[in-house]
């Protein structure tokens, strides 16, 4: 079924301890696309970028079935640049530079014929933009699922309080998710965030896997435990692309598919971190990404024959 | 079948943000009994108290069918005690006071009645000691497990080495495998702590769960999210006893059964967690714990229908 992706598309510059890139193709919309093409599904981009952002990466996505009449294309502009350390651990980073560019005043525009769009995944722009896509929309998509970061919690909580409610799921990680709660223990920040609106509540946790939060519910899916993180760049945005490509090709938004859409996500983002950027999930097959699944079935799955006695 | 724990009977002084504790009842190999006294097993223990310790607890012990001849009672002495404060995110804490009095010329005795036991747990106590111990066991348990920490590693990392090379379970925390691999990532520090000795390893993630490794071989297990982690003392030994129970009482020690017991030693540090010291573990039942299992079996269990097409 039909996938609208809002998010940006843009460069990166990214120092690990491992290495050090020059401007790479990334953006939260860029990793979203890739990750949920391979999803047998029929995909939407909107979002901007300047006359510098080369032809053959957006050829790329169009050979992975996105349509890219959303992708506005500013002559005279330049693309979204970000530029970023990471730490020893890979945890944290420090972001050294930021030009905005094509972003300052990117006002989302919704082609005709991506009306109708059944599934809607919002990556991690301000919430205002966020906000008109939805009201920008004739239809309202079956699911809409939404990113965000602490730079919106800190300069724009209220509007990002009037998006919350008009979304289903939201995919935020564990420091984001205490910051906008004001609780620590990611249960009691579970129930906060969901009074806020979003009826699933997915907190990522980084290397120490990801929770789902629906009603009573609580399911828990482990990252694979890897010999080397390369590069987190945009491993979150491959798991939420990765999420919302299964449900929506699935077409089943049921607890127990969000339980597998996790798993996929989980999945996908595991190869995001092995190189550099996109290069990875440039290069893995349907195959690949079916084997890893089956790495995650072992690594979880028991069979509880309890004998207290 | 026959389990016997080596570890500290002891007193401890705890303050949590929560509030805090005069002396109570703690050590190892209290935790140990305890959680493994939920499963049908013939309990031996090791170890060593002053005549300050109280009757009660004693009594306690041997209402839960744990067999204390082991237990010396030195005359004039005072027990081990500790006592220690958490930081405000009960991950990390200080130590305020560390007083060996009986531990500090600890000789493991091994009364005859022990001999022949099928499984034995090693709590944290010197290497030397634990080594001792497996010495003077005249027939070599079915199964040996062993808990340690960084402290030993300081400064007694050849004894260590030592007596790794005589057990098949090393159970400890990321912290302490990364020190004593010098490797960062858990899955190669896994590889380097297993070539030097042990079979199977168990690294415990605190909040984040816990990963066992054995031969290619990996599963994990997630910790119960919980609202309130109101004194995380003696977690880590009720996982160990809750394991060596599970895996006594079945005497099933493939890798699927260890699965098993992680889950039931998971279940069962999820409720010491709960409140001071030994308080909660005290008063639950056989029935609380199966209810918490399946807890765990709603949190992980997923059912994976690909549909990668």
């Amino acid at each position: 079924m039909s996938l609208l992706t809002v998010g940006s598309v843009a460069f990166d510059a990214i120092e690990t301890p491992f290495g050090k890139t020059d401007k790479i193709i990334g953006g939260a919309g860029t990793y979203i696309a890739l990750a949920a093409s391979f999803y047998n599904n029929k995909q939407n981009i909107v979002s901007v970028v300047g006359e510098d952002f080369p032809e053959e990466m957006l050829n790329q996505l169009k050979n992975r079935n996105v349509n890219l009449e959303g992708l506005q294309i500013k002559k005279g502009e330049k693309t979204f640049f970000w530029s970023g350390k990471y730490h020893n651990d890979m945890n944290s980073r420090d972001t050294l530079v930021t030009e905005l560019n094509v972003l300052e005043h990117f006002n989302p525009t919704i082609p005709d014929s991506y009306q109708g769009c059944d599934y809607l995944m919002l990556g991690n722009l301000s919430p205002q933009v966020q906000r008109q896509v939805i009201e920008r929309l004739t239809v309202r998509p079956k699911l809409i699922a939404m990113d965000t970061m602490n730079f919106w919690m800190d300069i724009a909580m209220d509007d990002l309080k009037e998006t919350l409610k008009l979304i289903d799921v939201l995919i935020i990680n564990d420091e984001e998710a205490r910051q906008l709660s004001n609780e620590y223990a990611l249960v009691k920040a579970a129930k906060v965030i969901r009074a806020m609106g979003p009826k699933y509540l997915i907190i990522k946790k980084g290397e120490h896997g990801a929770l789902l939060f629906h009603g009573d519910h609580m399911f828990f899916a482990p990252a694979l435990p890897l010999e080397e993180v390369f590069d987190p760049t945009g491993a979150g945005d491959t798991f939420a692309g990765g999420f919302m490509g299964y449900i929506a090709s699935t077409q089943d938004i049921s607890f127990e598919s969000m339980k597998r859409a996790i798993i996929n996500g989980s999945a996908l983002a595991s190869f995001c971190v092995e190189e550099f950027g996109t290069e990875r999930l440039m290069n893995i097959t349907k195959k690949d990404l079916e084997e890893r699944i089956e790495e995650f079935v072992a690594l979880t799955n028991f069979d509880m024959v309890q004998v207290i006695s």
